[in-house]
């Protein structure tokens, strides 16, 4: 059955739901009551009258219509008679949040059995359990359970983030609504009881909000099925996946975390190379990789790059950058270099990187970007923008996003420094142009864009070759 | 002689001080003027009379009494005829904040012999040209000419900053501002027509003020005294260096930027490692070693890592860097296991990385932090604090400021997420203890630890060897 009705449900029941605003169970029926969530919600709670003024019923069979989904948020010896009350009603989708399951032990575990055995052959679908469920800005269902001046909620975006692990989740889509990234649709998986990350590929294979998938995974509960559906994904929008565990090490500790065997690094890094997964290696590259590849064209022919900066050093810390990853510099045209030098004044370096000196302001750089996006050799642009010096004002946004625009080449912004900085950022961010705070981070975006650009060519080959 | 006038003149004269606001020259002229700089300041200008109602001066020579630091902003083609007023009226130090010398080619680099050979001689030392020169915040010498909205100064603090690259240096203070990390002395170099990077690493080491000294660099001009003089300065003061253009496209790149040749990064690794030169691989890196490095005990003996976290999947990563990177983590002794299973609730888990679990309090962090920072076999202490759940609270800075100043074993915090996590970074910060934004920076910054300890281990063990 589809996944659906966790994302667009008609009416929801958080069973479970509390009076106390700190209860879990409150914080989650507060959501879906107090958001713009247009369908129906019941709180359900054997204790209770009223919460937040509204009517709760004592179980979920008194509810009189329809429910699609159910979020449940009981101590976990009562879940399994939730579930059963969720089958009787024909209820399409739960999300468990509770803990105390497969992570606490073997007590834990055979919860989760008996969860399996009475749901087997139903068509209700099960996220959870021991984890923090969905988060989607579009339908406005929202099951977090921890306070918004603690989690900031992001604002609707076309990254979807699966994260197995609800702390992670968590802390990520709070750095993210900070930095003022959309999402398209958060799930955590928790133990995946039932649904896992290959179904949510799947789903999100053809969810049209979803331009890039990111994932942060522990253990590939069904490794052959996740390859097949990475791969059928990686066809039409990139997958970029940070493995938890790929060390011996760290594998151990994920089998005290989520209970789940890990693989090692080498396997990990070739079947995902083999799907055309982009592998993130630290957390920061999951965004930083998926902003990339959610707002940028990808490269088709071209993937030499022309570096643009108004700081020498950087355009020396971002050449050595390209060097480390294998990416090759653009040697300009003789055209674009004659452009360059009648355009910009005559101490400035025209060569790639190419240094636009300190007192560049916002028509230097727009003169520079026209000339390097215009040349054919020039695949990708790494526009370097220090707004330390007063010459460079915010405008200089547009510049970018005229060249980004003009070009369908992508541009890669890097700039550093502080609050004024950081207006930049959100502005670019606003435009879909990814900034990274360091010059590394920027070519490392770079690189993920010229990995799926290859894994592109790979498939379509592939495809040739077995028609 | 000493740079001392650097850093504490009693008297600075401004030449080339002007009246309008965005000129270079008015900005440094303000810059004395308008903060605690207890010397007096003179205006140097034959076409102004009154520069913020203080008097100007046609020329040095018309000043009544000592000067001790010249701060030169003139058209290069003007600055060796000031350079020879600055020796005729024997003042001791000069910066010179102007362009168009070897960075724009020959005719700049006659110019820069032409000053070495007027200079030749006299006692006059030269910081610059092509720099953007001094900033010390504790003697309020501040000679950078980009405006405070714009480039944010940094408090004072113990990690002093030189940077080859004016404009790196400027965008890394602003953005160590706005984190509130605080700097005991930025030196902007430049062409280093005198002063260079093994002249300041021999003022530094004997700077109480300085507990670690970050340096950014292109060139080398005296490999062997600076790798001399790195050597003497890490058996006192930890020295993290990153190097730009230490691939051979980098470097092509720094050859057009300072016009200096760059070494190769396997022979830049391996002198540094010889030194005991901390190298920082990245951006990122220099000031997330700088911090460790500045703020924390040096660990002795034990080396071995407890991770102590509210999530899992942040234990799980930072194992995972852990293993990659060569660091051991600790297995607690039984005392600790004990101690650890009879303070914490039985669903969290007791062993290394320590999950405290999503609902951890103060209280429990407390506890965990004084069981595993007594446990002999644990060296370093990795805390990961989420604060998305509200059953934290910022207090918990306390109980780690508390475990590292009892136990004194270096205690490195990792925390992610938006606006209520950098209010705890910032309260970290002022207590001097390192947190990073992600797992990977907090383990690499241990890496750097570790590392440093290593360095002198072999400095004594070579010590004891030449007795």
């Amino acid at each position: 059955m589809s996944l659906e009705p966790f994302f667009k449900p008609k009416s929801v029941a958080v069973i479970g739901a509390s009076r106390e605003p700190r209860k879990f169970g409150h914080v989650i029926f507060k959501n879906f009551v107090e958001s713009e969530f247009k369908g129906n919600t019941y709180a359900v709670n054997p204790k209770a009258d009223l919460i937040l003024g509204l009517k709760v019923y004592a179980r979920l069979s008194d509810i009189p219509s329809q429910v699609d989904l159910a979020v449940i948020s009981l101590p976990a010896p009562l879940v399994p008679s939730a579930i059963d009350e969720c089958v009787s009603k024909n209820v399409k989708a739960a999300i468990i949040v509770s803990g105390g399951f497969k992570e606490i032990g073997e007590k834990g575990e055979l919860l989760e059995l008996e969860i399996r055995r009475r749901v087997k052959g139903t068509g209700l679908r099960i996220i959870g359990p021991n984890c923090i469920g969905v988060y989607d800005p579009i339908d406005h269902v929202d099951t977090l359970f921890l306070p918004r001046y603690r989690l900031r909620r992001p604002k609707s975006g076309p990254i979807a983030f699966i994260s197995q692990s609800g702390a992670f989740g968590s802390a990520v889509l709070d750095w993210a609504a900070s930095q003022e990234i959309g999402i398209s649709k958060f799930v955590s998986i928790g133990n995946k009881i039932d649904v896992d990350e290959v179904d949510l590929l799947e789903y999100l294979m053809d969810d049209p909000t979803t331009k890039c998938i990111t994932l942060y995974v522990e253990s590939v509960s069904r490794g052959r099925e996740f390859l097949e559906n990475a791969s059928k994904v990686a066809k039409s929008k990139p997958l970029v996946v940070l493995k938890g565990g790929v060390t011996s090490e760290g594998a151990r500790a994920a089998m005290s975390h989520t209970g789940s065997l890990a693989g090692t690094a080498k396997v990990v890094a070739g079947a995902f190379e083999q799907a055309g997964v982009i592998q993130a290696e630290t957390v920061d590259q999951l965004f930083d990789y998926g902003r990339a590849l959610a707002y940028l064209p990808i490269p088709k022919d071209r993937r030499e790059i022309a570096i643009v900066t108004n700081g020498g050093g950087f355009g020396v810390i971002s050449t050595d950058e390209a060097s480390k990853l294998g990416l090759g510099l653009a040697k300009f045209s003789s055209e674009t270099v004659n452009r360059l030098q009648e355009r910009l004044p005559n101490y400035a370096n025209v060569r790639n990187p190419l240094d636009l000196v300190g007192d560049a302001d916002v028509n230097r750089y727009r003169e520079a970007l026209r000339a390097v996006s215009s040349d054919p050799g020039v695949g990708i642009i790494l526009a370097i923008v220090l707004l330390q010096t007063s010459f460079i004002e915010s405008d200089v946004v547009d510049a970018i996003t005229e060249s980004q625009v003009t070009s369908r080449k992508p541009v890669v912004v890097c700039t550093v420094g502080g609050d004024f900085t950081q207006i930049l950022v959100k502005m670019l961010e606003e435009n879909q142009i990814p900034s990274y705070a360091t010059p590394e981070r920027a070519m490392n975006a770079i690189y993920a864009l010229t990995s799926y650009a290859r894994a592109l060519d790979d498939m379509a080959k592939k495809a040739a070759l077995t028609k």
